[in-house]
């Protein structure tokens, strides 16, 4: 029996970005959080402790910063995109690159005229729209090319109606009552994977993302739901509906429990209109849902 | 020497309330946090266990409960007030009430027509709108009277240019190099006392809190910054000339520091495109605002 | 092009429980934290909202409390597969179970005697001990059978010497100096694969914890580490060294940055002596380390 | 009405400072966060932006790291007294400057002899305690003198027994049954407040610390408690009897709820064995307790 190296990679995690592009008085800005993860020739590194074939988290992190100077930022999927084949073109000990970044939103502060204004043209006043976060996780491989999954999470979402959970199984443990009306609250992660990275693709970005996101609430909303299992194939597929280059999409929701609050002692009743929004514990349906022609997922989802 | 009881208070902290509304199909929901604090005639408890003038926090968690079916939740100092009056105004061991709610908000997710429709004239889905939170902490005394303070927190602001730092005093320590162009971000925590709680005011909270934020909002943008000193007078200013009911703005604004990224080993200027986003150390600015005529605080900031 | 059901499971989440066992006035207690994930046939739920091969979330919960009370609660391990099993064996519909479960360590306070105390021969009392959490993951299925995943989390360790960085390699973003001296330091996340789950290993999962712990921290505190990769190999060489009944280690380890402060503005040298401790961004290794005879890791790892 | 500045201070918040001492092969670490905050002359930089009077928050970020070089840390207060005296007697325009820091524990990591161990007499391996966080707060003013506030947080205690709760008053809300048997448990944060801080006391930080810490956790450990307020006094109280140069104890306890579990519909009775820890809501008492001839409190606890 001998002990031997198993997968294994290695990077710079977190590197938050924040990329200004000025138009005259009329400024932009991209708010990221990058990280890069390596893989390749790692076995004397791990075993003798050998450098040679290790770029140092360090220059990943630099890395991360020069790009955003010299090729700007605009789509997320496209700039981890860029950065994974650099590291794999440009290292021969690196094999396989790993990027994943997260996109925080703003929005303008409209600035009114007025005699207090002291910047009249001025339009580089940002507030933090604090809405969900948009993701990516990029794969580039030597030999077995690129996958591209985008995403977001931190999306909260609540039906106050519209939800029903009834006719499960009973064991001997079971207490729960069915009900045909509850509140039905979850907060949404959802990665969908793109069925390649060609050019075909790689100008929509921007409308897949904002047209998944909207096909998740959408279907969200419009769901007369038996179970959150329901609502989530719905979602999952509504964004295969509207998104061609989609072949796969997994969502995780956590049940954010509402529980009716009981006031009959204090002589009320409640018609489902005080709930108590509980933490712990909590539901946690994950699933997906793809197309019966995705291509295999190679490293995708790692 | 003996030893004494000094200041103290108890209560239930942190009752998540979600109070849904219905109007037909159209629901509304208001989603709180609600904390009471109670004092008065509390020796005995501390120095003997005796619970004969406690009111159990678990009673307070239900008054919460009970309140917002009862009187429903508009206003979160109205329900505040309700609250902290109740508890002086029934037991006689409680001579003081502290109440403070949070309260997140929530946007509709607006229900398109078309043929996977199945509720179509509901107005039942949200989806949490992740900006600020709004506060407010009422005390109500039995001698004293009651004091009203609302406020927001988690509102980041960012402004890409026009905030410079220099002229500052250097000393033995100081390695700091002035700027004329730098980002100016913070995560501002506002806090703004009303003059009094009579009904002149009551009905306009809802008012005071949008043009108070707006307030804020816009004496950032708007202030040509020299300090983060400065920008933090002059958004409290702008909230005392906005709302005449406001007698004084407590605003924290840490320095959520933007650094310049050196290109320069990579052969690149950077004129103010590529930020590092710090996390710690930051700077932390705590300051108020006053009118000169502001009634004596109380304990209105306890 | 079909749109189909891919993998999914559901489940309740972050059950806290809390067991207490008596022998006279010594109490012992056990503090986890369980969640538990199952899959089997659950198409009609997801494509139709027909919950009848749903077992609920609500009853997971139950189930975790009511086995805590029958069977009670010693290793972690143990009490997760009698989760896993009971869900399997007996849901028809359940084919397969994931179990996980945190547990969180208290101490005793050692209770003084002497002429204030009120209570002297209790041994109720305890605090939080704070040191790392320890983990499970157990997978039971119905065909595939059991696999078991022990470990721990949140294990923050440091070296103030013996660790150096350099002989990387060096591309146009490499600014990083070498070092032959610096702070290593990382926060272990650990999780170890056992060969089986047959009771010739099941009696040993307390030592089983223990003696792999403390590999762990002798593995860093005794290797001059050239490189964190080569610490992270140590550690978990050293895990399947001493622990036969395990076949593989897999091993996340945050690089917890302590940089050198430059004071050399301040006419003061700094060998060694003060550091920064930053939080973002930071080196992030993951890696594994396994026997050439491991079994297939099956679903073990999800 | 004249809009005026009110109290305001600013500064640098949360500087992670590790200091390394080196005696031979044997290192001691001291790992600590610091934040000061100051006040004084600072009209012109609120009102005009004017910032000659402001020493900048980086520097004071310097000044933090310099002196750990300098002066070497050993009790927390004694490096925040350096500090705080230092800002207000080298800048004419800062009269007052508040100290806090927080330092956290590490143990060592104990290295056996043996054929793997590469370094024989080291010990500079540690490992993160977990435990408890001490703090300090320090006021220098150059009028008022100087306040010294010493304390801890996060330390999580539990009594399984011996804890009751009955006897209290019932409104129409009330629906708490009373007990004779609960689980109290709470997580500690404590506060006292020194007399002076002439170099009588300077030189027993660390045993007050000790002794003080102690008699909270004797205090809870060996109260019969019918109420977490008469623990929480019993707490202050015992800290006094200990320690003579203390003369105030500020206390903050939330209740944490372990909720016994209802087993009645599975057939199994619960004689305090298997608790629910609950997150939200929680009981929240806090109270003081002094000596009667403790000195004016000043600015201690601001």
């Amino acid at each position: 029996m001998a002990i031997v190296l198993g997968p294994n990679r290695y990077g710079k995690a977190e590197t938050r970005v924040v990329r200004v592009v000025r138009e005259g008085g009329t400024h932009h800005i991209k708010d990221i959080n990058v990280g890069s993860a390596l893989s390749g020739d790692m076995e004397a590194v791990h075993l003798t402790g050998d450098n040679g074939n290790v770029l140092p988290t360090d220059t990943q992190k630099n890395t991360a910063y020069a790009f955003a100077k010299k090729y700007g930022v605009d789509q997320i999927e496209d700039f981890a995109l860029l950065l994974a084949r650099h590291y794999v073109d440009s290292q021969p000990s690196i094999h396989h690159a790993r990027v994943e970044i997260e996109e925080y939103f703003w929005d303008r502060i409209p600035v009114k005229e007025g005699p207090n204004l002291g910047l009249r043209d001025q339009q580089h006043s940002f507030v933090r729209s604090g809405r969900e976060v948009r993701t990516c996780v990029v794969h580039h491989d030597q030999d077995e090319g690129t996958t591209v999954v985008s995403g977001l999470k931190d999306l909260v979402v609540l039906n106050s109606t519209g939800s029903e959970f009834h006719g499960y199984v009973q064991d001997e443990y079971t207490t729960l009552k069915p009900t045909t009306d509850r509140i039905l609250a979850t907060e949404v992660s959802a990665q969908w994977r793109h069925r390649g990275d060609d050019s075909a693709f790689d100008s929509s970005y921007a409308d897949s993302y904002a047209e998944a996101r909207q096909a998740l609430l959408d279907a969200f909303a419009e769901t007369h739901s038996l179970s959150l299992q329901q609502t989530l194939y719905q979602m999952g597929r509504r964004v295969l509906d509207t998104r061609k280059e989609v072949c796969e999409v997994r969502l995780t929701m956590p049940n954010k429990h509402h529980f009716l609050v009981d006031l009959e002692p204090f002589g009320m009743d409640n018609d489902n209109e005080v709930f108590f929004a509980a933490d712990r514990p909590y539901g946690l349906i994950e699933g997906s849902v793809l197309t019966d022609d995705a291509p295999d997922a190679g490293s995708a989802w790692n």
